[in-house]
């Protein structure tokens, strides 16, 4: 999709010039100064010594304006660490030697995949030396027999998607910044994107991995065996757990067969009742070949169309509804998306609609979805909020907000995975606001609570979303969460600051 | 299937029979003399009291002779235990009341839930207390449009797949015991069975649950969000832990859309690059509908077909294959299926087929495979292996025993769940022959220990696996296993002597 590549693209040039934004961002540390720096060693010459004793000069980076910037901020220039070492290992074996040093020197250790997180969790908050997977990037296998790949964790996603499809298979995940993420960031955040609908989530993909635990100790749990029930699962412990528990070095993923043909379908909706009946009949009629189902509220799609002067074949709803298939079969597939159309169009539960023809009009259709996020950008200052919310309360929660804020805001819009009940409600004004964001929160995460929703449905909690876990989660739970970061990383060296509030001890 | 349903009544009629075999099972304590019984409580008057006081007389079963043989045997007659007191629990507060008083007493506490597992998981080997989840068997709600059904951990398979057949939903799994078979144990043993290879595993099906700890806290992870990245998904850590970590009372589980066509076909294949072959070609043409690939060789077949009097229609190859497809529109799967047996008898693939015509005739060539256990059965005693292999050795360890056991055993032959790389390897003689088990074990261990396969691929480890851990996980997995293990129950009382060989403190 080109819309993807765009932001790719976007997190591309980020890196490339980082350090030129350097002087822009503010320090983390500076902006919320009730974080306190945990009692971790200073980075010494001594220490620098042993990495360079161990590592090639290509593997470590040390030049603050030069080298460090791109790693020390992260790509929204949101969060800014400064961190005065970045080490590339690039076997498990070297990330095993440095994680067992900096255990037993009580060295802080950030991980970094591609650094295109959302929340914070991808750069240090102080000094936490960063280690980079990012020379770690070889594709090691892949079958097309079995759907297995083996890879290592720096590998960029588009890279590996690349690789499948001229083996007949494809990712069973895709995301927007796919040019740039690696896949051991994506294992390690159990990063979602547009194709979860379809094939489900990392838990259930990731076959192995191999993870490297706080005091260095290499995991071994690098299973290609799509069964294999022979104790505790221990690989599903870092999916989802943000480095915190160990470094994902090597993932061994199970990829479906590439889907010969793929169809999208644009359908503007009077209501979101009838939204609901969309969806129910979508998952009836296109059963195993429905891949996305989106939707985009009137306030998004006018954002997007004004913004980037994008054009919307349908006009003037409520609501519009993306729908994807992808299947082996082009006329099955085409057969069932247009008489699925057709029977919505009779039925009167959609007013409007149309099928790309080709794929460039597949890619435009997408834009209206995917440059969303850069058209609301494109209005001054961003609230984002990623939440899960039951099916049937979607849209309540935009509707709340706007009753809410009144006209504090420029817009308040929703829209997301529709099918998979991820909803995400933006709101924009011209710049910061302190008065408009304690309207909006805690208050959003209340009502997300209140409906047994997640606060942080694919992005994770990392910094920004750390304090609000107890929305989402029992205080049992998160009890039983820090009693496991403490069994795996007893002196919290693996990305401080992350996942919990407070400290560990709290 | 009426197999299944076969299957279903066997066990069924073992529960409301078992007490007249019991006289003919031998005490695991003997069979096993290796195993030593923990330092626990005996069961004492005190005790009783305590589960009287706070269950009804119905949920307190102590009667020796009529209610507690069923609970202490396995429905293979091949473990049993001497627990004296069975309780029944209604709700997980009561879960939690009785193990918080275990875990403060020190009494070993077996979980249970429809006794359909075949490695001794399920009941208790010494005199541990039978926590039975039967009577929590609530469904709670079903929801057709996002596919999410909550219910009671003893909630039979078949009640709740017939409930959401009402809602156009169906099951993520299905298994040959699913008349007795409860959702709380597949959930706790992460069971597999034969939609595995389209709806994958529990660890992506399952979206919440509710699990009692060891010491009787109560963990809420009931999610209803089928994206939820807030902290570590603790879920997933009683998926698959076999009662080991904490007792499973309620699950959410994400349900796809009831497939309204359902199509069988049935191939006889020359050689086993030819299998292969097939299974390349129906991924890649039938895609999205493949919902089974099942092996069966020339030996299995004979087997069932001599053992149980039925018919193949295709007949004298060394392979066969039973494919299943489940879509939702029968014309296009129809003609996706007929035009792969067309390529593939016209590219010599394979040599004969044929496609069910009617759900007789499905149901019929099904039987041929889910029967195969049954037929082994009673030609004597069968020595039964499920392994994982990566898909080009898939057969190789047949070929293997067969050239190793020579004329020792009367049949060895292999057939399974091909597409997930699951082979169930059977051997069998007249009677139990120590000398026959011990050129078969260790040796079939370590051979798939050289594949890098899985020593159980879904039946898990219970009480006779456990000591062959190590050939599919590493040491320092089974290391931090048992540290897990430690955390979640430092005294152990949750279905000890399973999992781990020897003592925990090992």
């Amino acid at each position: 999709m080109s819309s993807m590549n765009k932001l790719s693209a976007t997190i591309r040039s980020f890196h490339s010039s980082a350090a030129r934004f350097k002087k822009n961002v503010e320090f983390t540390a500076v902006r919320y100064p009730y974080l306190k720096r945990g009692n971790y060693s200073f980075l010494s010459d001594r220490h620098l010594g042993f990495f360079q004793s161990i590592l090639t000069p290509h593997q470590v980076l040390t030049d603050e304006f030069n080298d460090l910037s791109g790693y020390n901020v992260d790509w929204m220039h949101s969060v800014r660490g400064s961190s005065r070492l970045v080490l590339r290992p690039k076997t498990t074996e070297e990330v095993g030697a440095i994680l067992q040093y900096c255990n037993a020197q009580n060295i802080a250790v950030c991980p970094q995949g591609g650094n295109t997180g959302l929340v914070g969790g991808s750069v240090p908050v102080f000094d936490e030396v960063i280690m980079s997977l990012g020379l770690m990037d070889a594709v090691i296998s892949v079958d097309e027999l079995s759907g297995i790949a083996i890879v290592q964790a720096g590998c960029v996603l588009e890279k590996l998607e690349t690789i499948l499809h001229l083996n007949n298979l494809t990712l069973p995940l895709d995301l927007g910044a796919k040019g740039s993420c690696q896949i051991g960031g994506n294992v390690a955040t159990n990063a979602g994107g547009i194709r979860l609908l379809r094939y489900g989530n990392l838990h259930g993909s990731v076959l192995g991995l191999t993870a490297v635990l706080a005091n260095g100790q290499i995991m071994d749990c690098l299973s290609t065996n799509k069964k294999d029930n022979t104790g505790y699962d221990l690989k599903q412990l870092f999916i989802g757990s943000e480095g915190t528990l160990g470094v994902v070095t090597q993932v061994a993923l199970h990829c479906p067969s590439k889907p010969t043909s793929v169809q999208v379908g644009f359908f503007g909706i009077n209501s979101f009742d009838n939204v609901l009946e969309t969806l129910r009949l979508s998952k009836q009629n296109l059963g195993e070949i429905l891949s996305s189902c989106e939707l985009i509220d009137a306030s998004s799609l006018e954002c997007v169309t004004s913004q980037l002067k994008l054009k919307s074949p349908v006009n003037h709803f409520p609501f519009y509804i993306l729908l994807e298939t992808s299947g082996s079969n082009a006329d099955h597939d085409a057969e069932k998306l247009n008489s699925l159309l057709e029977m919505l169009l009779k039925n009167g539960t959609i007013v409007d609609g149309t099928i790309a023809v080709d794929s460039t009009q597949a890619t435009n259709l997408w834009a209206l979805r995917e440059r969303i996020a850069e058209a609301l950008a494109s209005e001054g200052y961003v609230y984002k909020y990623d939440v899960s919310v039951p099916i049937r309360q979607f849209y309540q929660l935009v509707d709340v907000m706007r009753a809410r804020l009144e006209n504090l805001p420029i817009r308040c819009c929703g829209y997301g995975h529709l099918g998979d009940g991820n909803l995400h409600l933006n709101i924009t004004s011209q710049e910061y606001s302190s008065e408009l964001l304690n309207k909006i929160e805690p208050f959003v995460y209340d009502w997300v609570s209140r409906q047994r929703g997640s606060v942080s449905a694919e992005h994770g909690l990392g910094l920004k979303k750390r304090d609000y876990i107890e929305y989402t989660k029992s205080p049992t739970s998160v009890h039983w969460m820090r009693r496991m970061k403490k069994l795996f990383d007893p002196n919290n060296i693996l990305n401080p600051y992350k996942i919990f509030p407070g400290t560990l001890n709290e």
